[in-house]
């Protein structure tokens, strides 16, 4: 066994799973930046006080994150998520013009129980809107969502849609007291985990069986924009919610401008976990073979950046969860394009001498020049050796010098995966190289 | 003032600074990679064994490192640099094809007083190759670190180069005492920083007038190829010396070949600070107006791996300085074009209206759909307001849309650069934005 570890929970990358990974970001990336999104980066650990804040998370969060104090005794604690940074950052930057449409990738930590699939220390791509309270943006966020997963190779997944001012609404025609809503909503949450009859009985323990029954009967419609007409009736004279069902209706009328109706569903039972959610929530599921789950989520926000001492600002936005794509994306071989290596070529020496080896080291250069990833031989190695390294390092191509390579001034080019050998110029190999 | 700050040493990089930033980090990865390094990452956080162990940087690193404890009792340690992660991961991964080139770039964390310019979180490009004992590899590194400068823009800049063994024998030539040799080179790396004559009395207190004035006079050699000859004659019968300059005379002939020779300069006086270096040791520095200072740093390191718990092996590698990099193309105005938004053209309703604003989200995606970034009003904002916005937000197009132009079948577009408005099918207008 290895003398020192990963401490537990936390991994490394190996360069095969970090170029699959790289890729995935730049994706998504490249998408945030189509849609205008901007970057921001902020520190890895932030103010314990600030992580503490009630919203941020409710009260469970400080069981979850790494807390430490420095050598002058401040507290401070690892990142949970990049929205509470985010809305420090808005509510101390009164100067930002608005929208402030943000991005930002990067790793958070908590201190949950590691299990499969779970870690303590994972990657998030976020994108927020600060500052307007139209539907449009809530769309922009989720239809860029949806674009990632697009142009990563998804195919089939589901946009999930709920408003907790219909949940809000849902609790009050139920007639619970309003003490006991978030209590509600938290069992709620888990119906999909542990199943409808076992959030049946926790709500009766709280609400009673009759209030326990309504609820369970107002989150079981899922549907289009049909059930919306359906609910309002429904919902009669409780204002809250006849406001949440119109901002869904809203969304659905955008989404339908973006291309993203149809894969939106109206589902009641979603409630997402987080305290500081006042509007309109979603998810993003993905159906894959061995994984199902959610891949994105996110909601509207209004009163946190004045939480954190900023003016009123409405917000809006979505984290995709990197580490789920990554494993469903493994898992359902959806990384095929990707090269196993950097380099496009090796430049091997036919033969072990100075001479050749400088030679090789130039061709690299000039490879390299040319803006093709080209490497050669740092272990004084032999060419049976070379060979089987460049095969093992997934190096699509291998040029071999000898002399008489040098005196034709015809080079071999070797196709490592056709196991083919062309005696090439050296403009030709480079172009066949650079182009494939 | 701000509810929240950013804990002390640390900062927030909005959203002009990230786009700048993401420039370097892109170009240099582009460069490792055409190079045929790897990406690797590890955890930000270490076990503190590994962290304080003999040899990563020596007992100073204690105080300056962000020490703490889970929740279970584990010690653990913020990362302080790239390369203790990196001999962690050899030493236990001995299935890695060798030579292990691998880069990381990302950030790092010491318990620095922070100052101007020096922070407690930054950020660092590593290159390293693993695996050789060929002094093509430490070129390769140094040739890596030269190229990402040359295309970041830099000029004028000097790589210095020394040789630990060099060093060795220097002091067992003056006779210094070997356990006295580590607190000579403490002394002598100071130099830059505190001048001769301060070294010369530091020197002085430990090992006396005689030997210091001797270490003093060797040191003070700099120049090319031909004081190597020079300087193989002075240190006639000391083995460990001819050693390392017959390595400084390979590492010049390699350069050649990467045309990096004329910018190189040996310099005797240079030690650099950690312990663990074996061979030969790099830096470059660079020529500003106010800024004169090291921006890259390596050497090599051989005997690290097996101190983790891997099996013997060779190693040399090199680390950029981004923050410095990034605090000299700033001061210099190295980022000219460098745009401050991301979206290249912001599409706006010429007059406050559903059915234009709608055209205009449609009109958007149109452009994200062809791979131009593009955005559009979440604010529900008139013309006006709109067009100080994506003024101040520095995007250089907007597409306006009213009436006017869906009837016709011609659009609006500003150059908000030129402040000059043409009146163009989309077709034209697309292509107008995309290739500019």
């Amino acid at each position: 066994m290895a003398k020192f570890q990963t401490p537990r929970g936390t991994r490394d990358f190996l360069p095969q799973d970090m170029l699959r990974r790289n890729y995935i970001f730049g994706r998504v990336r490249n998408v945030f930046e189509r849609f205008g999104f901007v970057p921001l980066e902020t520190p890895a650990f932030e103010d314990w006080k600030l992580l503490a804040a009630k919203g941020g998370g409710g009260d469970e969060i400080k069981n979850e994150i790494y807390y430490f104090k420095d050598k002058s005794g401040r507290e401070l604690g690892l990142r949970f998520d990049l929205t509470v940074p985010t809305a420090r950052v808005v509510a101390g930057n009164p100067q930002l013009p608005m929208p402030f449409k943000r991005y930002q990738i990067g790793r958070v930590w908590r201190y949950d129980r590691p299990q499969a699939g779970r870690f303590r220390e994972f990657w998030q791509a976020d994108a927020d809107i600060i500052g307007s309270d139209s539907m449009l943006a809530d769309t922009e966020c989720i239809a860029a969502a949806a674009q990632c997963l697009k142009e990563l190779g998804f195919r089939d997944f589901e946009i999930r849609l709920n408003n907790r001012k219909v949940l809000n609404g849902m609790v009050q025609l139920a007639g619970v007291p309003e003490g006991k809503s978030q209590d509600v909503f938290r069992i709620l949450d888990k119906i999909e985990k542990i199943g409808e009859s076992e959030v049946m009985a926790g709500l009766e323990k709280i609400i009673g069986r009759e209030k326990a029954g309504k609820i369970l009967e107002m989150i079981g419609t899922k549907g289009g924009k049909g059930m919306l007409a359906g609910q309002k009736k429904l919902m009669g004279s409780i204002e809250i919610a006849l406001e949440g069902i119109g901002e869904l209706e809203e969304i659905l009328k955008y989404a339908r401008v973006y291309g993203i109706l149809d894969r939106i569903v109206i589902d009641f039972s979603l409630v997402r976990g987080l305290d500081y959610y006042t509007g309109p929530i979603f998810e993003i599921v993905v159906k894959a073979k061995n994984n199902i789950g959610s891949v994105m989520g996110g909601g509207r926000y209004d009163k946190m950046i004045e939480l954190y001492g900023g003016k009123p600002s409405p917000a809006t936005g979505m984290s995709l969860g990197l580490e789920r794509i990554f494993e469903i994306m493994s898992s359902e071989g959806m990384f095929k394009e990707i090269d196993k290596a950097t380099a496009r070529v090796f430049v091997a020496p036919a033969r072990d001498e100075p001479k050749l080896r400088e030679e090789c080291v130039k061709l690299t250069g000039k490879l390299r020049g040319m803006g093709i990833p080209a490497d050669t031989d740092f272990m004084g190695r032999k060419l049976k050796k070379i060979f089987e390294y460049v095969d093992s390092a997934g190096i699509p191509f291998m040029i071999i010098l000898g002399e008489k390579e040098l005196k034709s001034g015809k080079l071999t080019l070797r196709d490592m995966g056709k196991r083919q050998e062309k005696r090439l110029v050296f403009e030709k190999a480079a172009k066949l190289v650079g182009s494939s």
